[in-house]
C-alpha cells in the first residue's frame, strides 16, 4: 500500500467511526502534511481517493469537508427464486433484444455497452489502424489457439491488481467473454448437471447453461452482498450442485460487490463441498473502487476457480477479446475452446496488449471509473426524481448497469415493447432469471448518454410507465 | 449455362467418347466459330475451360491439341475403419501440431493454410485498413448476431454457383468454419449420439465431435467418389446414426470431388433414414473444375442440410470469417452460436462482403484456382520422383492438400517428429483417425511454397523417411 493509500485509509476510518462527523471541515492539506509527516502532494491523494469513495467533498476556497452520504434506503430487496433445479427459458425474449438493430435504439439503455466515445481510446484505435495497414499479414495466417503470448502476459500484469498471480500459461484468449463463459461451463458440468447463479443473473450466462444442456438452480441474492452463502448451502446440502457462476464483483445486473470476507467465504463453500466456480469478472476492472477489489480467483489455493473476462466492458465490445484462466481445467478448457472456434483474430489482441503495455489502459480505466461513477450519481438523481413512489433501485459500486424494482403490478416485457416504439431501449427484468420473474423489473445503462438525455430518457419512462398503468391491464402475475 | 460453356461441354464430351484421340489437333477457333455459329471470343473461352480441365492443351503456333491424361493410377487405397461407433482420441496429437509456433513450421507442408501473398488479396487488405482507420467505430459495439446484413447479402450471391438460392435469413455468420461445424452438430445431436464421418477425415470436425460427447462412426471413403454409400447405408441399417458429416467437395485430407450423382443418392440416403447432414465445403469454391461442383445443400428439399464454409481457405484463416445455412435448424442454431462467441467481429465482414461485391473475390478465387491446380502437378510429380516406390498419393480436384499413403512399415507419428527436427513440417495421418489408424500417411499441403522449395521439401523428406526407416525400429502396427 502506497503512502496516499495509507493515509486516506485512516482519514476514512476517522470519520466512519465519527471522529469527524458530517459537515465537518477537515484538517487542511498542509496540517496533514505535518502531521504525518508526508508531502503535500500525498495529503492532495489521500483527498483525491476520499472523494472517488464519496466521503469527502471540497468546497472551492474551504477546504475539505466530510459528506453527506448518498441515501440507498431503497434497495431492491433479496431475491427469492424458486429452490429447486430448473431449465432456463427466456431465449425469445433474448433474442427480441438482441435483433433490435442499433440504430433503432434510440435512447439506449438496454445494452451493457461501455463508452466508447472515450478520447483515451485513440491510442488504440489508432495502433489498430497502423497494425492494418502496415502489417497486415498478421491477421492472415492461423495463431496460438491459446491467444497471441503479447497479450497473455499483459493480462497477467493485469490480474496483479486484483490479487492473482498469472502465467502466460494459465490464459487462454477467447472471442469475447461469453465464450469463455460457454467453455468453462462445457468443461466442468456434463448435460444433466446443475449450475447454481445468483439471481437475477446474466441472461447470456445463463442461456449458455440451457445450452450445454445444464440445469440452473437460482440462489437469492442480495443486492449490496451478492449471493447468499446460506442459501447457497442449503442448496448444497439438498442438490448435487456442479458448479456456482457468479459476478460477485461489479455485479450485473444489480452492480453490487461481494466484500472480500464473503469472497472468501464461497471459495471455503466450493471447497468443501468439491465443486468449481465460475467467475464472471467482466467488470472487475471498472470497480469505482481503488484499487480494485479482489476476485475470488485470487483466493485460489488449488485450481478450481475457472475466471473468465474481456474488454468488453473495459474497451469495447467489438473487439471481441475476452480470456479465461481455468485454474486444473486448463487442458479441458483448451481443447474445448479449439473446437469452438479454433483461435482467436490476432491484430486485436496484439492492439490492447500494446495499449496495456504503454499505460493507455490504465489511463482509460481510470477515467472511465470515474466517469461512470458520476454518471450513475446522474442516473440515481433521475431514477428518484422521475420513477414512481416506491421504485427501488440498486447502488452500483462499479459497473455502468442498474437494476429497477418498480412497486406496480405492471409487465416489463410489454412495457419495453411500448418505450421501443417510443424510442427508448431498455432491458426487461425477465431475462435475467430463468423462469422469467423480475417482471417488475429493468435492467437500465447509464454509460453512454450525455446527462440531459438520460434524464430526458428516464423522465419519459416514467410517463410512459404511468400511461402504461392507467390504460393498459396490466398481469396480475408479479414475483 | 453461357455459349461457351455449352461449347465446350460438346467438345469435351467429343473428346471423352473418343471422337478426337489423344494427341489429335483440334480444330481452328475460326472453324468451329463457322461450325457453331457462335463469336471467336466464345471459342477461345470455350478452349480455355478445356485447358483448365486438361482436355486440351495449346501448342504455340499449331492450335489446341487433346493432351495426354494425367495417370493417376497411384490413388491410395480406399479405407477400412473399424464398423462401429468410437470415442475420437488423438487430442494430444492435434494439440502438438497446432502449438507449433508458425515461426518454427519451416518448410511448410503442414497447416491447410492458403496462399496469402497474392497481388488479388491486396484490394481486400486495404478495404480493411481504410475502414480501421475511417470507420474504427464501426468495429466497437455489438452486431447483428447472425452477421452482417451486408456479408450475407454477398455470401447469398456466392452461393448460387454451387446451386444453392439462400436468402440472408437463412445464413449465420460464424467465427471460421470450425465454429459453424461445432454449432451444428451441437444442434442436431445430443451426447451419446453418433456422427458418421468420412475416414479419413478432419480432424478439427472429429476433436468437435469428441467435445460435443459424441461418438464417431467411420465409414470407408473412396479415394475419388468419397464416402462409401453401400458402407455407409450397411451402418445406418445397423445404428442409430443421428447425422453424417462430410466434406464432399475438395475433400480434405484426399482432395476429390463426391461425384453429383452420388451427393445427390447420399441426399436421398438421408431423406429415406430421416437424419442430417451436416456439408463442410470450405474448399467448395477453389474446386479446379468451373462452374464450381454443386453442394448436396442445392439439392436440400426439406431442410435437412446444415452447410457450413468459411473464407479460411478462399481468403485467409485469420480472417475468422466463417458462415452456416442451417435449413430448418436455425432457430437452434442461432441460439448456440449466440451463448458460443455472441456476435462476429464486424470490420472484416464489411470488408469482405465490399471485396465480393466489387467482384475482387471472384477474380482472386479464378487466380487461386488455377495457381493451385498448377502447383498440385508439380507437388504430384514432386511426390512421384522422390517419395519410395509404391507410394500412393490422391489427386485433389480441388483444395490445396493431398494423402500420402506410404508402402513402408513406419510410424508417421515419429516420422513427423524427426522431419520437424530437420525444419520441415508435415501433418500425420492418424490426426485423420479417431483411433489413430493411418499410421503410414501423411497429408501434404501445397498452397505456399515455390516449386523448388517444394521440390527441396519432398526431396528431404524422401531422404528422411529413408533414414528412418533403415535406422531406427518402426512399428510393425500398421493400418
Amino acid at each position: 500500500m502506497t503512502l496516499y493509500q495509507d493515509l486516506a485509509l485512516r482519514l476514512g476510518e476517522h470519520i466512519k467511526h465519527g471522529f469527524y462527523q458530517i459537515g465537518d471541515r477537515l484538517p487542511s492539506v498542509r496540517q496533514l502534511a505535518q502531521e504525518y509527516s508526508v508531502s503535500i502532494s500525498t495529503v492532495q491523494e489521500a483527498y483525491r481517493q476520499l472523494e472517488q469513495e464519496r466521503l469527502v467533498e471540497a468546497r472551492p476556497k474551504s477546504g475539505y469537508f466530510v459528506s453527506q452520504p448518498y441515501q440507498h434506503d431503497n434497495l431492491p430487496t433479496i431475491s427469492r427464486p424458486p429452490q429447486r433445479p430448473l431449465e432456463v427459458s427466456q431465449w425469445e425474449e433474448v433474442l427480441n433484444m438482441l435483433m433490435i438493430r442499433s440504430e433503432k435504439l434510440g435512447i439506449q439503455l438496454q445494452h451493457a455497452m461501455p463508452n466508447m466515445q472515450a478520447p483515451t481510446l485513440k491510442p488504440l484505435l489508432k495502433t489498430l489502424a497502423d497494425l492494418s495497414k502496415q502489417h497486415p499479414q498478421l491477421g492472415l495466417g492461423y495463431g496460438d489457439v491459446r491467444g497471441t503470448i503479447e497479450l497473455r502476459e499483459q493480462i497477467c500484469r493485469l490480474t496483479v491488481a486484483s490479487g492473482c498471480q498469472l502465467h502466460p500459461d494459465d490464459l487462454v484468449i477467447t472471442s469475447g467473454c461469453q465464450e469463455a463463459l460457454s467453455v468453462c461451463l462445457r468443461a466442468v458440468a456434463e448435460p444433466g448437471d446443475i449450475i447454481a447463479i445468483e439471481s437475477p443473473g446474466f441472461y447470456g450466462a445463463m442461456q449458455a447453461i440451457k445450452a450445454a444442456g445444464l440445469k440452473v438452480m437460482e440462489i437469492p441474492t442480495h443486492p449490496e452482498t451478492g449471493i447468499s452463502l446460506e442459501a447457497l448451502e442449503l442448496a448444497l446440502d439438498q442438490w448435487p450442485i456442479k458448479a456456482i457462476l457468479a459476478t460477485p464483483t461489479c455485479n450485473n445486473p444489480m452492480g453490487y460487490t461481494m466484500p472480500e470476507e464473503q469472497k472468501k467465504r464461497l471459495f471455503k463453500l466450493a471447497q468443501s463441498y468439491d465443486i468449481t466456480i465460475i467467475e464472471d469478472d467482466i467488470y472487475g476492472d471498472i470497480s469505482y473502487q481503488f484499487p480494485r477489489p479482489k476476485t475470488i480467483k485470487s483466493f485460489d489455493s488449488d485450481g478450481r476457480v475457472l475466471m473468465c473476462s474481456s474488454f468488453s466492458k473495459t474497451i469495447a465490445p467489438g473487439m471481441r477479446v475476452g480470456w479465461m484462466a481455468p485454474g486444473r481445467y486448463r487442458d479441458k478448457v483448451t481443447h474445448i475452446k479449439y473446437v469452438s472456434s479454433s483461435m482467436c483474430p490476432t491484430l486485436p489482441q496484439l492492439a490492447i496488449a500494446k495499449f496495456i503495455r504503454l499505460g493507455g489502459y490504465d489511463k482509460h480505466i481510470r477515467q472511465m471509473r470515474q466517469h461512470y461513477e458520476q454518471q450513475r450519481d446522474h442516473m440515481l438523481t433521475a431514477i428518484n426524481t422521475y420513477l414512481p413512489k416506491g421504485t427501488r433501485v440498486s447502488f452500483p459500486s462499479g459497473s455502468f448497469v442498474l437494476w429497477v424494482e418498480l412497486n406496480l403490478p405492471i409487465d416489463c416485457l410489454e412495457l419495453v415493447k411500448t418505450c421501443r416504439e417510443h424510442g427508448i431501449s431498455l432491458a426487461p427484468g425477465p431475462i435475467f432469471s430463468s423462469t422469467g420473474k423480475y417482471r417488475n423489473c429493468l435492467r437500465i445503462n447509464y454509460s453512454q448518454l450525455k446527462p440531459h438525455e438520460r434524464e430526458n430518457g428516464i423522465r419519459s419512462l416514467a410517463r410512459l410507465i404511468d400511461e402504461f398503468t392507467s390504460t393498459k391491464k396490466t398481469k396480475s402475475q408479479l414475483t
